[in-house]
């Protein structure tokens, strides 16, 4: 990491930016002749819109007053974006009103700023002078800088000193002095702080800046940008707390990385850690299904590709690197940015030189060593009706992170089947708490039951104790991407560290001959040192068509599964003991059938439920979802199998296989090793054999109703009739 | 009626059919040359994909043995659709596999038919030959005839007598005159029997089968397919058991008058009765939003303009009448037929003839005199956003039909906000009832309380009690659709003959000056003899974000609100007692806000509840509601408001006026006059008066809140602040 200093040191530093000079002497009349690609122009034409409300209303840089949400904090936050497409509008149209209008809102910014002293509405130790958090004061430094560079060289000499010294010296004395603790920190809310502070040394030519913004305010390289993208990301370009933070924090790493590669080629900085930063940007796509990112954590559910800083990082990226897999990426989204880099972007996209993004089966792991756990995402076809299923190993992922631990979900034909939560937040919507986290994202949303994972003693992992969870993450065992055969197998040990429960999960892909799709398998392992109660919850999407066993309901009274760590948020529609040939359960959803099916171990009962019990203010999705519990064992294996079959065609009227197409699932455990067989009603069989050896070479083999299975390495798919 | 009979006498009757003749000599020659309309190609393509696959498999007709969706049921239904493409690719490719293979099936039912009694699973007395139910037979022979059309000619004279003898004779005998209760009825059922011996009639020039199929089999027109275009449609084209059955009945009646207009041309029949048939057309069109059929009665939700009947109908309507708006809503099916019409009709559409289908706010009365009520639609705006508001002031709609008096339903960008169920089935999925009606379809789907619709004592209208419900119908008052107000009135005094409760309900779409959209206003008035308790439903869609009023909650046990008359379907989330300030509740769905605003009347009780209960199968959606109940009293008046506002953007985290923008909702009575107010937080206010006077021409005049209110008419709308 300190290798890169000395370089940075040795690098020259300009005044004027390298995209500024190349603004032409006469803009006006090469923005005559130039002719846009297309989505470039229907950008610049949305932000002469913007621009133009934003202008008709008059300047308006108000006293800071309110938190978050509020008149003061919105108007700060619309004036940063109104600058910065304004300034990107003069660059590409030369028109003066474009000019005037960051001029006159940066000179009443620097009227403005030195009145400022610590926010109002400080909440915590971070307070802002703009705003009452010092993340949004980077931000608007982000975004204000980048207005202040299209200008700076045309204004007189006094309104630039006065801009340099009233706003742009003050706020980044501010946000790396006066806030040194945030702005060292390894953390998001720092790469927007070192990302404004850097780019305006680059402007104003001030090396100091752009020094500490890159190794710190110590200068040794423990702090600042660079060891950010070292200890932020891991080796797989995963960040710790999910895509949909991931792709939040994504904007300051692209637009600071822009402009050091443009002021400061010799950094290398898109080369920097084996092309880290391009790697964040391609698993940010990654994690996506139908182009909106997969809920870990406290992701709003409604986020997709299509969010501004996709927009930035495609086109930096793009211009960086040239991956035409990110032309399609822009062509799915519709939208770009009006900066050199968009025009670039969308010249290459005019030319026809997009190839399509090559969504795949992949493992990422987490931890800046790659040692934290993972993420794996297998998957099943290409296009909008393929077939995904996401297994969260990863760590905890700090304080948006849910105790989730081997959790996994399933997708299919542009439907998420086997779901999420996400978070419990109605953003911005003023009734829900004032678009705040609702109390039901700590009581419901995070809790262990209501994810696809595994609970003992109806007390969700580490206790729900972030602390604890930080302390530790799964063990990523082994992942493999074959033709017929996909899976990931994890484990973790200290999940439950009061009761010693070590868990290990393998989910898989596994393509059975005669099926239209293929099956996910997921064998379980729960092994403790005293008898527990272990609850396996899957919370899938649709409407029962068929159930193999006959539950006791609760049709006229309903009531609650539990309390705390969740369990008091279910509500119990019924419960059965289902014997092997009963234990599957069909459903409906968007015209395909889903079957689950389990191996039920002695005396394991089957609860359905809803959420949506004890939530007084009707904060909860009402969603369905199964649990197996098996109670008073020491140790468990839950063997379970989700099926995707059939069509219902309302409009034509028309239904095929309604029903499972599933003969049987088995599960028998012979020493080490697990084996399950399939077996369909056409008489088609296949074994998933586990060995739990890490080597891969190792060949295993095993008797199983009375027929000799080999098998190599970790775990394998193994056809015991038929061919193919 | 009866003047047509003379005419129908007197016209020639052909052995050749009109489109059999104009099959080109060469016809493989011509078929070379020929370049099809895209729409219809495809539609080619289609067609030789399936009868392909049907050669592939080879001709197959087994011996009836199995119920609806058994093996034989499905099969012969293949073949009749198989024939019928096979014929029509005949006549337009004039290749001879597709003549022998329809020679070759109606050869085997040449073999088969004259074998066959009542069919071995018969279940009531409408028993058939092929099918279990003579219905089935008659779409069995209304789709064979027409491939039998195709080939006639170029048969030999052996084949000819043997196909006609020993099917097509032998079959109209059956639908004729051994199912002569049947054939006679006035019922959808007796348009397909009909429609196929009158087919055939044509075909095999036999005139007395064409007499009883126009006239009825007593040759009296009584009965026959003349009386049923009579009956069977209001003058505005509409069919009593509402637009999911109106598409499937629309079939024979288009294909039979096709034949109609090709054999009898003098008989005009598509002048007949005011162009009925076409208005029958047009009014199923205008039925749909987003081109799903508005779902009153058993209907299944997922039937859209894209189903077969409806493609049919839309090419012999286009043949006939050339109607440019029929165009357009092939172009939204995507779909043709590949007979001549659907030739003629797909090259219209390709020399860019279509125009915008003209959806719009219309009244359809009901009954063959359009006496027996009506179904209202308010539309405001065009487009898959636009918003529209349907009511249900229909008769019964015989066995099919709910206890819906004076229900309403409200749509918005592309959803339905405010429900109707449908009926409670799964078309064809085997696990549930063999998708056949649920019980719960009688428990539910059909009852009040299951409707936007007031509910008297916990009893549906007429008890539930269909022969009852059969004996009378609501009066549709007045209907006006002007610029800024449109409504529509209705009353029914005997839903509740034991209680002797009269209601009256007008649904109104308001203008209101600073609103996105016109609101829904709603006034409904009903008047007992004694003491009652009075519920009026609404059956929302959405989650809720604020309540105005605070519930006593059931958190923790959720109880069932009522027994029988679908009460007991009903979970209890809460109850309230709310203010007038207070009484209003807002949700969201698909990023719009919606909000529900009362007048509390003294005592009001608002029940927030959710389908589900008592549903032991998980045959129901579980689906929200919320009541509005009047206990004790004889007479009550609900004046309620729909106001849709704001937008939540996810993506783009932002959200704008999600709550709702009305401050005050007022009502007073005054003499025989009621007065709503609608006012606004920005300060506009609008009145809506209502005279209950049916004169149009009569003024009145009411002081209210200091303020003199003028209109004229049953019903208006008067700015009472602001300007517009
Ligand atoms: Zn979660
Ligand atoms: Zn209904």
């Amino acid at each position: 990491m300190l290798a890169l200093t000395l370089v940075a040191s040795a690098a020259a530093l300009t005044a004027t930016p390298a995209l500024a000079a190349e603004r032409p002497e006469d803009a006006a009349a090469v923005a005559a002749q130039e002719t846009y690609p297309t989505l470039f122009a229907e950008e610049m034409a949305r932000a002469e819109t913007f621009v133009d409300a934003m202008m008709a209303e008059g300047i308006t840089v108000p006293v800071p007053r309110d938190p978050g949400g509020g008149y003061t904090h919105e108007q700060h936050k619309r004036n940063y974006r109104a600058m910065l497409l304004a300034g990107q509008l003069y660059e590409l149209t030369g028109e003066q009103r474009y000019f005037a209008f960051v001029r006159d809102m940066l000179l009443e910014y620097a009227e403005l700023y030195p009145t400022l002293g610590d926010h109002p509405a400080r909440a915590n130790q971070n307070v802002g002078r703009l705003f009452w958090q010092v993340l949004n004061d980077a931000m608007w430094m982000v975004h204000a800088v980048q207005a202040y560079e299209t200008i700076r060289d045309d204004l007189t000499a006094a309104e630039r000193q006065r801009i340099d010294d009233d706003v742009f010296r003050r706020a980044a004395d501010f946000l790396s002095v006066e806030s040194e603790a945030t702005f060292n920190r390894i953390h998001n809310h720092a790469t927007w702080a070192t990302a404004g502070v850097g780019m305006t040394g680059y402007l104003l030519g001030d090396e100091e800046l752009v020094q500490k913004a890159l190794y710190g305010t110590a200068g040794d390289g423990e702090a600042g940008f660079l060891r950010q993208t070292e200890l932020l990301f891991s080796p797989d370009g995963y960040y710790t707390e999910g895509p949909y933070y991931q792709r939040f924090a994504l904007l300051p790493f692209m637009v600071f990385a822009g402009a050091i590669d443009r002021n400061q080629p010799d950094l290398e900085i898109f080369e920097y850690r084996d092309g880290i930063l391009e790697k964040a940007l391609l698993t940010t796509i990654q994690l996506t299904y139908d182009g909106y990112f997969f809920p870990f954590n406290d992701a709003i559910r409604d986020k997709s590709l299509n969010t501004a800083e996709l927009y930035e990082g495609v086109a930096i990226g793009y211009a960086v690197t040239e991956n035409p897999a990110l032309l399609d990426i822009a062509r799915f989204q519709g939208r770009t940015v009006i900066s050199q880099a968009g025009l670039e972007m969308t010249r290459a996209l005019d030319a026809g030189r997009a190839e399509p993004f090559p969504f795949r089966s992949l493992l990422f792991t987490d931890g800046p060593e790659g040692d934290q756990g993972a993420v794996a995402v297998l998957r099943d076809g290409t296009g909008p009706e393929h077939l995904a299923v996401v297994i969260k190993n990863a760590s905890q992922g700090m304080g948006h992170g849910h105790f989730d631990k081997l959790s996994w979900q399933l997708y299919n034909r542009g439907e998420e089947i086997v779901r999420d939560y996400g978070a419990a937040r109605f953003l911005n919507i003023e009734a829900k708490e004032g678009g705040r986290y609702l109390p039901e994202n700590e009581t419901w949303a995070k809790q262990t039951v209501a994810h696809n994972a595994l609970v003992v003693n109806e007390r969700s992992h580490f206790y729900g104790d972030r602390d604890l969870a930080d302390l530790s993450a799964p063990t990523q065992l082994a992942f493999e991407a074959g033709e017929a055969f996909q899976y990931s197998a994890a484990s973790i040990d200290d999940a439950y560290p009061q009761d010693g429960v070590a868990m290990t999960r393998v989910l898989a892909l596994v393509e059975v001959e005669g099926l239209s799709q293929p099956v996910t398998l997921d064998v379980l392992r729960a092994e403790g040192q005293r008898n527990a109660t272990f609850d396996l919850p899957l919370h899938y999407s649709g409407h029962i068509m068929r159930l193999g066993f006959d539950p006791a309901r609760n049709v006229a009274e309903r009531p609650v599964l539990g309390s705390g760590h969740g369990y008091e948020h279910i509500w119990v529609d019924g419960r059965a003991t289902p014997d092997a040939a009963g234990s599957f359960m069909t459903w409906i959803l968007d015209g395909r059938f889903y079957t689950y099916r389990f191996v039920p171990t002695q005396g394991m009962e089957v609860i359905l439920g809803e959420s949506g019990a004890n939530d007084p203010n009707f904060n909860l999705r009402r969603e369905p979802l199964a649990i197996q519990r098996v109670d008073g064992v020491q140790a468990a294996t839950f063997v379970s199998l989700l099926e995707s079959h059939g069509l219902y065609d309302g409009a034509a009227e028309q239904t095929v296989e309604s029903d499972s197409q599933i003969a049987a699932l088995r599960h028998h455990r012979q020493g080490a090793y697990d084996l399950v067989t399939i077996e369909t009603l056409a008489g088609e069989e296949v074994a998933v054999a586990i060995s739990w050896d890490a080597d891969p070479n190792a060949t295993h083999s095993a008797t199983f109703e009375g027929r000799e299975i080999t098998w190599q390495g970790y775990a394998a798919r193994v056809v015991l009739t038929g061919g193919e």
